[in-house]
């Protein structure tokens, strides 16, 4: 009989074309179906809560797939680990509902964006944050996140061709929907030593939303907008009202959650 | 007037061949001599305070080059970080006096080795640490640390072939000197969290040292070595009587130290 497995993923995005599976690319959605291929003998596509872009991580990505092999979920956690480079680590396995899709049963997801301030960036962390060394409001830009809180029409910080983007999310079935209007929970900057980290929930992102806010948040720090800008930046439903698309290398998936909000 | 400039580096050795310049290779001294000499135009060597293997990473690495380039060593810092990629790091640059030499000077060197200990290595650990998720006897690897201070012949700890070593060292004069005598002021394992970190102080190192006592102390964790082996093994001068070299990945140049001991 065929078992639904969930995974939780964790992964360093640096290397990798994004999640999903292209022809010739180095994918985190291709190279996790050749390694459940090898173990189970068994084509699968696995479906992820949602794509991430090329250089972007996840502390914690969400999928799922259909085998009909026996195998345990803790030792699929072993040999996945075992087979996957050490980019891609499965933390977590289990048997699920037939009916669990990672997308689709998806309540709400979480983000994580930082921004390395100090003048030299260690050589280790330069794959896993953005560098911003020049002066910034930190202040302005925690007012600005405010205001994106709630229910909005994100289409201002949607990717560049939102038809193309919709187009794209219809076929594939795996962004939250044809609509540009998603509700965030909470939207928050905060100091972590050397670290200005933004962190956003929400109920769901479209194609570039995470990069897109923290490029305007990121003007609101230089004073080329105000804190204030951000509402008719949201009302104007332009991409070109918002500012530009922040580096992918700072941008994790942290968190997919599943239970009633 | 010619200068002779120090430089503090770090860098994630991940993706180079090593600290020393080699044809059609990516190494740390060959990119900082390209960086070197985009920004001064002049054609110099920078001479380290020692070889780095292939994959092994430096917090503190010192260097040194002559220039007729009047550029004041705080500038030359900002634009040899905007000219290097972002895996090398220059965090200092001083003028020195003309007989100052990186290698020759040093008094002391630090290296640190870190194991990671839990079942699944965090994808952004993977190039920073080796990952050793299996039983260890943490308590007798401390052990088998301490009989290494004090001055002793380490030929059973130095790469496998210790007179083509020799030789090497003798022609490049980028290690301490032909003989195999060094001398350790501290060597000791403490934990910090999920990782066991070895860390070892000394005179100077013989090529693959570090790495040849962490494969000899992990073969005592293991249990196929006492700690009271280590002794007979320098006593020795025979490098099969030791363990295997450890996985480049977990080793840090830490610190060089110039000062009188």
């Amino acid at each position: 009989m065929s078992r639904n497995i969930k995974l939780v993923l964790a992964y360093d995005g640096t290397d990798f074309a994004g999640w999903q599976v292209q022809p010739d690319q180095n994918t985190i959605q291709g190279t996790l179906a050749a390694a459940i291929e090898r173990i189970t003998g068994e084509q699968v596509l696995p479906q992820g809560s949602g794509r991430t872009d090329a250089g972007v991580h996840a502390v914690e990505q969400v999928a799922a797939f259909q085998t009909e092999s026996p195998i345990p979920a803790p030792n699929l956690v072993i040999a996945l680990n075992d087979t996957l480079p050490s980019a891609i680590r499965v933390i977590y396995a289990q048997e699920v509902a037939a009916d669990f899709h990672p997308r689709a049963c998806a309540t709400a997801k979480t983000y994580r964006y930082r921004i390395y301030r100090e003048d030299i960036c260690p050589p280790f962390f330069a794959r896993y944050v953005y560098h911003h060394p020049y002066p910034l409001d930190e202040a302005a830009m925690g007012e600005a996140a405010r205001p994106v809180v709630g229910e909005h029409d994100f289409t201002s910080f949607a990717a560049a061709d939102p038809d193309r983007t919709r187009r794209i999310q219809e076929a594939n079935g795996d962004e939250d929907g044809p609509s540009n209007i998603r509700t965030i929970f909470s939207s928050e900057f905060r100091r972590e030593g050397p670290e200005l980290i933004y962190e956003v929930r929400g109920s769901g992102f479209l194609h570039h939303m995470v990069r897109n806010l923290v490029g305007t948040f990121l003007l609101v720090g230089k004073g080329s907008l105000a804190p204030a800008d951000i509402v008719p930046i949201l009302e104007s439903r332009n991409r070109s009202a918002a500012g530009p698309t922040a580096p992918a290398s700072g941008l994790y998936l942290v968190s997919v959650e599943y239970g009633s909000l």
